[in-house]
């Protein structure tokens, strides 16, 4: 399965680059992070043209780095700035340098051709700004899986009565069927699970006396971020679906980096409409999500085992694949839009 | 090396399963084990068709398995009962049940085709039920090793001289001829070390003055079961051949189930014509087992290490290598047995 | 990348082998070195014909090693002399032993043809036997890397500045020209830094008031042994490249002994012109030969992983390439005249 080049995808939280070089691997990319001086990211590929040392292994010297082998120095645009006992430097002599995006706390970069990369299409959503709503950073998840079937997990609302038992679902929605929409390269899938009691998050959160209308919304925008509307309003007060502002109601961010054929990255935080200035409240939000997120990496680490095998038979669809199955094809269309330059890049 | 399919394999002792979940690998498939509400050992493939999530991840639920990812529900034959979410369950939906048989406190599992599963082919022997025995169970012994060369050393009394000399041997044997014989699908090989000292196992519990008879009778019941007869009389008392029980006498079992290529479990046992009420001596007699069992583990794990290189010449042939000659060969013939209903499954 | 066979490789130290059976891995020949009765060292293949066991695992018995398994026996010529249970030895029944020397505190293997294995052929220096110089014995050091690099590595003066900061090197050096010539077999660069604080090693045991004159030789005799003659003296003495016995200089060793493909050991050690009799001097000297050639496995261990994926293009040549191209045009002229032979047997 090849990866889809031409997208933002998530290097780290900022806080994660400074004034030291920091090895990344992205689509078994091998990659160097470090800020400038002046405090702007740069990443070039992480591999020393002359002898293969990762740069990350040398210095940085002012916004250059310095290979820690024989001292040749590339600055922020991969050139070759100086080669140590000599006084011309071979044209051959560069590195990649990757475009970078900054905003919201979050460095994106962008694997594919870099006359694409635009900063308009790296994801944002107006919650950043809108002071009704507090954004909290999340853990950098490391799950030891090809990205798509994470994704796939990501337009499956159906498995959260059987994974997350203790947090976010429970076996009331078991049955409670699934809407699903595809809109352009965005997967849309929802259930309402109407007057049950509230699951554990909202136990914890909600402050709920009795039984509550509980949401969730996937939006899964391919091929690597999803958006997780979910909440609970009590069932007394009846709201309407577009009413979600008045309950309980967060967004859970997923940010998928693939770093290889069987691992992926998912830096994941949320936005909350509760608790604004509670800190504390966030902190212990994400300790839920910690349990619920861990206990998808075990069951997608489990699958990645699995297809060390080739399978048996042709898998089993049910009906709550719609969702994946819209996905895998967006995903198809978007590879087979990137294959015709690759065809040509391997023709050159 | 392909694996003899239609024969009972041991998947574990009694004691091993219960109102859980467990996981094993045979032959490179991957099973799970249960008892049902009534006590009936169960054996599935230990993979959902929809996502391939092992099932032993998921949940019992009375008799049947719940899939921990999106609940579809298996009965004890193999049968989808339930797929969450819709009404209609797709034909596809089903895993395979194993016949199992449980006998001796031994449950034996059969990976071949269902309408050859006869549990009168399973191993069993009258001293199970005689008061002159006492049977002791022992361990499930991992090696990292083809099961083949683990059999064929089931076939060879020559190893005990040189791998066990603290425990069932002594440098007295070293010279001794090996008789062999086939007798249908079971080797035999054996010898008699006449008037020597009581080796280290007989030392401990035959309270011999003098000089001992020994005997090793190895009876290898292609493809995967040992009785090791083996026993000391009193050099003295001049026993025959056939009176083997005027002297300490004890069956040794083996049963040997492939887990990969690599890897073989040896679930081990004993019977003694000894101390039939004393348990303790029983676990001492183990212990003693599971010191020689260590050694061989050793040699066989050292083999298979160097199997993994391309050997650079032709195997020396010996004389001692009679016996596992003839277990390979019988070992061919179920083989070839078994050869043409593989081709026709994988033509059909 | 093929190994050159015809050269004498460091089994080991004297002090590695005695009266029990030692496991090496040599180009990915598994070998068993023991001592005779008397002394001798004796090198067999490290598997018994019969089963493959390693020898390793048997046992000494006078000058011979029997097998673990079941006792065949072989003598320091690989002969088989025992074959328990029978009278007549089959003729196949050998082990390979391979020719050694040993000399200097040092075992020599030869890997290719016996004919060839001229002691006078191994690698000597003339300082062994001068008073004015002290050997000093240093670590047997494990690269996860093919030879080569390391090689290269040895080629190579101009790593120093870079990798060895606070020991060997300074930035003093950094653009100083490196001299390079090859003859016959041996490649050998060189450079002197005139006027210069001293670097760390000298700070700690060269006892300099001010500058000094430094220079570093390094013989690299194709394929595998490296002589490093480096040293400094005071500035103010401005002695001639011929004098550099009147400054403190120390002849650093290295011998490469290829393990497979992708692991070298580097067995190191030390002569030196002061301190003779101070064996503590001595001792600390490897100290920060140690550190040193800590940083030099830490880059050829991070290449040879990069060296798992192709390279995405051809690597940058650069001036101080002209050492190690040296070599591997040396190397590759002594593959092809062992090519013949290899042709001739793999025919034969």
């Amino acid at each position: 399965m090849t990866f889809i080049r031409n997208a933002w995808y998530v290097a780290g939280w900022s806080r994660d680059f400074g004034r030291s070089l920091t090895p990344l691997t992205i689509m078994d990319e091998d990659i160097v992070v470090y800020r400038t001086e002046a405090g702007r990211a740069v990443a070039l590929t992480d591999e020393c043209p002359h002898k293969r040392l990762p740069l990350s292994m040398g210095k940085l010297k002012g916004d250059a780095v310095e290979c820690g082998y024989h001292g040749l120095t590339f600055g922020c645009d991969g050139k070759c700035l100086r080669v140590p006992g000599q006084s011309n430097l071979p044209s051959s002599a560069w590195v990649r340098s990757y475009p970078l995006h900054e905003a919201r706390g979050i460095v994106w970069i962008w694997m594919g051709e870099a006359e694409k990369a635009d900063p308009a299409l790296a994801f944002d959503m107006p919650e950043f700004d809108d002071p009704r709503w507090a954004p909290h950073y999340g853990d950098a998840l490391q799950l030891e899986s090809h990205y798509l079937p994470v994704a796939d997990n990501l337009c499956d609302p159906a498995h959260v009565s059987f994974v997350h038992p203790t947090t976010l679902g429970s076996a009331a929605s078991e049955d409670v069927p699934i809407q699903c929409e595809r809109q352009g390269r965005t997967v849309i899938t929802s259930r309402w699970i109407k007057d049950a009691p509230p699951v554990g998050f909202f136990k914890a959160f909600g402050n709920f006396g009795g039984n509550v209308d509980r949401w969730h919304y996937y939006y899964m925008h391919a091929p690597n971020v999803a958006v997780i509307d979910f909440g609970s309003a009590a069932a007394e007060d009846a709201i309407g679906e577009d009413e979600r502002d008045r309950g309980v109601r967060l967004f859970a961010l997923h940010f998928l980096t693939p770093v290889s054929e069987t691992r992926t990255v998912d830096h994941w935080m949320h936005l909350r409409n509760i608790g604004l200035d509670d800190e504390e409240m966030g902190a212990r939000m994400n300790e839920q999500f910690r349990i619920a997120f861990a206990e998808d990496k075990a069951i997608m680490e489990a699958i990645q085992q699995r297809e060390r095998k080739p399978p048996a038979r042709k898998p089993v669809r049910i009906a709550i694949d719609r969702g994946p199955n819209f996905l895998r094809r967006i995903i198809a269309e978007m590879a087979a839009e990137e294959a015709p330059r690759e065809a040509v890049q391997a023709a050159g």
